[in-house]
């Protein structure tokens, strides 16, 4: 039987429970082993049970490759797209040219595709805290305050209300800034009648969530009432074709041909939406002609935006469940609440 | 001439300029290409000055192969240590067969290692806020408080003195939670007579600071007067150690026998430090038997510590410029205050 040695960091936790920042796990029908360095050899034997723990004290990939040489493995496959071309020389110079090792693809990927209820429970835990956290913060944005302190106010209530931190930097970009999709909160004061895009994520027990909103600070134009409104509707036959079954494509282009129907389609620069899980990107990606097709129980985002250069942008984005009797909102905070005086 | 492609984005920073959260560049005597998805296209534009920015939309090592073939360029060396095997895959396909890819070693790495006196600066600054945030959130270690709301605050406090944000998830380890070097802050509340690790930094201008101090709750009892002496001067020494010059595995040393002498090296589970700067680890790392010489400029953590299962553990971290005049402090925060009443 083969195994496979899985070294992205996410798999590992998915599959062992262990949390750290490096190790590498090789899983089969017959053994799990986890080698962690020094540093975290308590906690993985805290946290991985029912794996044999591993300590190596001079390179992961070195001591996977020996042990591999030592019990004669025949056959291992390797995640390709989370070893590097220098871990991977590692792994094959100590392993010796008895093993072969072959690239395995996202088999782990595919397996965290569809959420259990317990993973649910944790990205709805964390979508909601993500809700209140903005709610909360809607009172501090006015002209005046810095992009940054916004951002930090938002992660700082994310962990009071019990999030293990922010699963991405908190975007805070006013004015022009919006026109860049991701730009970083900086030191910029929000000034009045700009619009300011708010794009913020919990993580709860390992699961992120993922949302944006898009706020106005003084009575928009009639411009950026149409944009608004055209991202929204974006949104809503995104939200709505997310259905059991649907493919990954037809939902992008659910959103896209809103906003072309309305000349903006080349303003939308970037993919509908990502999988949201134990990483705030991960597989399906909702993008032009994806074929796969979404089951029951996975999550998503839904992000149309508009970027126009020297206005600024509008994204609105939630996570959602693809459920069996249609999609869930994970994110409940208002959109309509968009124009603040 | 052969060219350098930098997959690794803190060197795709350091070369360029440009700071997302994706992409490449192609460095040579005569050319600096910078490729991005089109989510970054007008950041790239306005960060990268100098550069050629191109737009992948099919993926970034794709674009990279096409235009390598289509350059009929001969020679690339690459980041093993930075390029998956898939990416490596992906570049070797649309190149073909008539580019020869060589890996490069960590060649941008190395010209990171010696900060010039903006980069210094920076990290002087990023210190320094970390230091004052770590003084700040003192008053509030007290019995009943929750590790992860003293990390909350802390990160808080950060963003308002300036920081980007937390250059790593802040650890704030109680009681026997500190025997896990890499502990994550939880949601276990501060008791009395407990020791208690944090272990924070902020980042200014993308640089980074590390710094670790240690309190107990209540009046220590000998033994863990005796051990957290023993800490701070295995830090000392090593300190002392940190001149123009010395071998990496020497300051290792110094630290080391502080603490063998006193019956304490088997506690002391991990290497003495690692470098700091755009990255929060980076080259060199201050380990056992490493023979690279630290030169002027160069800027590491000096962070001995000791885990004991069960009691917790004890850890003193600074980051330190190596100085042509001797080591300067840049994480300026007593600690001499670790008896909390």
């Amino acid at each position: 039987m083969a195994s496979l040695l899985v070294t992205s960091l996410p798999n590992v936790f998915y599959l062992t429970g262990f949390r750290g920042t490096a190790g590498a796990a090789l899983v089969g029908a017959s053994e799990s082993v986890l080698w962690v360095d020094p540093r975290y050899i308590l906690q993985a034997r805290e946290q991985a049970e029912g794996a044999e723990v591993i300590e190596s004290k001079h390179g992961i990939l070195n001591a996977v490759g020996t042990w591999l040489r030592k019990r004669r493995v025949r056959r291992v496959g390797y995640e390709a797209a989370h070893l590097t071309c220098a871990d991977f020389d590692r792994l094959a110079r100590k392993a010796g040219t008895r093993v072969k090792l072959s690239p395995a693809g996202s088999l782990v990927e595919e397996l965290r595709l569809v959420k259990d209820a317990e993973e649910i429970e944790k990205i709805r835990g964390a979508g909601r805290i993500t809700a209140r956290a903005f709610e909360h913060v809607l009172s501090h944005v006015r002209p005046g305050v810095r992009e940054a302190d916004l951002a930090a106010e938002i992660e700082y209530r994310m962990r009071k209300m019990g999030a293990e931190g922010a699963a991405f930097e908190t975007i805070v970009a006013s004015g022009p800034r919006g026109a860049f999709p991701h730009a970083r909160a900086s030191r910029k004061l929000l000034e009045k009648d700009e619009l300011v895009i708010l794009d913020l994520g919990a993580i709860l027990c390992g699961y992120a969530a993922d949302m944006t909103r898009t706020v106005c600070l003084g009575e928009p134009s009639r411009r950026i009432r149409r944009l608004y409104n055209a991202v929204i509707g974006a949104q809503q036959r995104a939200l709505e074709s997310l259905r059991n079954g649907v493919r990954a494509g037809t939902v992008e282009r659910a959103a896209r041909q809103h906003l072309a129907a309305r000349g903006l389609a080349s303003f939308f620069t970037h993919a509908t939406g990502h999988g949201v899980g134990l990483e705030i990107h991960e597989a399906p990606r909702l993008a032009r002609g994806e074929k796969a097709k979404l089951p029951a129980g996975c999550v998503v985002t839904a992000e149309p935006g508009v970027y126009l250069r020297g206005l600024g942008g509008i994204r609105i984005e939630d996570t959602v469940l693809v459920g069996s009797n249609g999609p869930e909102i994970l994110t409940p905070a208002p959109k309509d609440r968009w124009v603040l005086d």
